[in-house]
């Protein structure tokens, strides 16, 4: 095993976590706070509830909410130039991934200069950001814990992959009531981006034991909760997928992920499809390219996701990905590709910007655009 | 469930991770490193190692190695001056739990000022202490990983516990290959503190979904490892050992520990005993003390124990517990607190002293000093 590392903020974690938030900010210095939010969360009465805890505690607010469902390099210098006049010195988030990324987007502007499109690909941040504190309202895309950011190039219409250590926040506030008042969709799309997290940072090639861990425990959790979170707002399962998205992200944030995130990037660079409706459409199908390379973990894998623990890896795997496929269809997700995407020429584009992304990299077996071609069309 | 946090250092793990020493000290500003280690890691050559590594990327090194296997205020105060001496800017430790926890002890007074007393107890710290990395050689006191400390006062006779954010390091390098060289008794003695970490802390009142996972993680390797690391020195054995240790430190730093860890700071502190070797006196009656607090955990415990997966959480509990008691006897570790203790007319006074000690905050179960006396008449 090559040296790994595991990095992660500090979590604090629990129902009535964000009421944390202001003593949080305050440690690490804040007396105006730049806050990022978006308008679904508004209209979820959680933004005003945040605002009034930072106003009771004396705190500044400099408020922005332009940001998309897939956040703009735009967007981010628009954010920036907010931030700077109003001369803020912490950055909270309140969101899914959207306003987060944007969020770290503008920190690391502001922290940096330049443009966002200069800090694409690994290892690219070379200053401090500003001390940032996010509060995630969705149980998916942990870019709260994350060291990735994902912003979108509108003029080459592509999502840039930036990862480095300074991107994870410096605090992370999970509390499981804040997804009570998400819809089934977006519980769904978010729980079904963290299973993605999960199972492709587990067999990834940069997967330690530490990140393994953590992998597992979510793709269980996952399995176990989703339905019952996204059917009934059971608070319980809502809390368990909670810790199942927190464990996904510190195990992709230092494991990396692979080439369904790689080729979810580039449709949604191209497509503006919400990224959690990829994964059902190709995930399956990436699994099973990417089989022969990582049997052993594809078939514990497959124990955790239909819950037996007899026969072999191959069929371990195979029972597993085959589970995952009737899982889909019985939580009325979409598997069709083509749904996704309005053209089947754009296809081999979307191939082709995919082994240019950050996560193909780390994709536990090789493959040329041809092969990521093979993929999506089993998948179409 | 109450908001819980979680936080770790930075974790640099795998064979040969040691090497990324000196890049990791120049990230975190170093041009004079103040070096804490002792005579026992000197002999087997790894300090060496440590100096060429930091000499060869041109850093300076002072170094300091007067600190005892229970280390004490005076040699934190005595290190404080040299640090100064030194002008250094960031403190490298290398070796077990003594030689980090007098490193941490200087880092506090240093960035703090005063006397290591004044910041006994949990959360006194209030300034930022210098950056700190640390290598540990053992896999057990995880002093890599905690936010504890714990120095011995000679003057009152106590091993302080001091508990603060603060004192997590900047960057734990955790690397298996380190491990080879020490001695049976050693590994055994580390490997029984870091079993005491992990079911200490699983059962903790402060335990949380995040230390959860990796005190059971920690429970499970031990098990499964620790014979074979000491009887033979496997290096898949002992990694997976350093895998468990750094797992067990996550759980407890976050957690907290118990009554066992209060009256081995208690036992310590008068009897100058090696830590780990008051365990497998005192684990097993603490155990079926806190029992009837923790019964499903306690469960689970004798589940992870055994490997056995039948039974009550009672009965569970108790087989493991036994099997405890078993595995001590065949790796022939003294059960018998007499031999540690010369007077067993000091046992009350060490009783009261465990229930000042941080630790008894986040037992389980209730305790008072005459409970306590119950506890170790058992184990006498």
């Amino acid at each position: 095993m090559l040296s790994t590392k595991f990095a992660i903020p500090d979590v604090i974690f629990g129902r009535g976590a964000i009421t944390h938030l202001a003593q949080c900010a305050k440690r690490v210095g804040a007396e105006r706070v730049f806050f990022v939010s978006d308008q679904g969360v508004e209209d979820s009465g959680w933004v005003g509830l945040v605002k009034g805890m930072l106003r009771a505690n004396d705190l500044e607010c400099v408020y922005f909410n332009d940001v998309n469902s897939n956040p703009r390099d735009k967007q981010v210098q628009e954010g920036v130039e907010i931030y700077r006049e109003g001369k803020c010195d912490v950055v909270v988030a309140l969101g899914g991934g959207s306003p987060m990324d944007a969020a770290k987007g503008i920190a690391t502007i502001v922290g940096n200069g330049g443009e966002i499109k200069d800090y694409e690909g690994a290892n690219r941040i070379m200053r401090p950001l500003p001390p940032m504190i996010f509060i995630p309202s969705t149980a998916g895309s942990s870019s709260d814990i994350s060291q990735f950011c994902i912003i979108t190039d509108m003029e080459r219409r592509v999502k840039m992959s930036i990862i480095s250590r300074s991107l994870v926040p410096s605090i992370s506030i999970v509390d499981p009531q804040l997804l009570v008042t998400q819809d089934r969709s977006l519980i769904l799309a978010a729980g079904v981006d963290a299973l993605a997290h999960a199972i492709e940072s587990y067999v990834s090639k940069l997967a330690s034991p530490f990140t393994d861990l953590h992998a597992r425990n979510a793709i269980q959790l996952i399995i176990a909760n989703l339905e019952r979170a996204a059917e009934e707002k059971d608070i319980e399962a809502l809390e368990q997928l909670s810790i199942a998205s927190t464990s996904a992200g510190m195990s992709f944030s230092n494991a990396g992920l692979g080439d369904l995130h790689a080729l979810a990037h580039a449709l949604g660079g191209l497509c503006d499809v919400l990224h959690g409706w990829v994964h059902p459409t190709l995930l399956p199908s990436v699994m099973r390219y990417n089989l022969p390379s990582c049997m052993a973990k594809m078939g514990e894998i497959g124990r955790l996701v239909t819950g037996l623990n007899t026969g072999s890896d191959r069929d371990a795997a195979m029972m597993g990905i085959e589970k995952l496929e009737q899982w889909f269809e019985k939580l009325q997700l979409n598997t069709k590709l083509q749904k996704l995407v309005p053209n089947r020429e754009d296809l081999m584009h979307v191939c082709n910007m995919a082994t240019h992304d950050a996560c193909h990299l780390t994709n536990p077996r090789p493959a040329s655009a041809e092969d990521l071609m093979s993929v999506c069309e089993e998948a179409w």
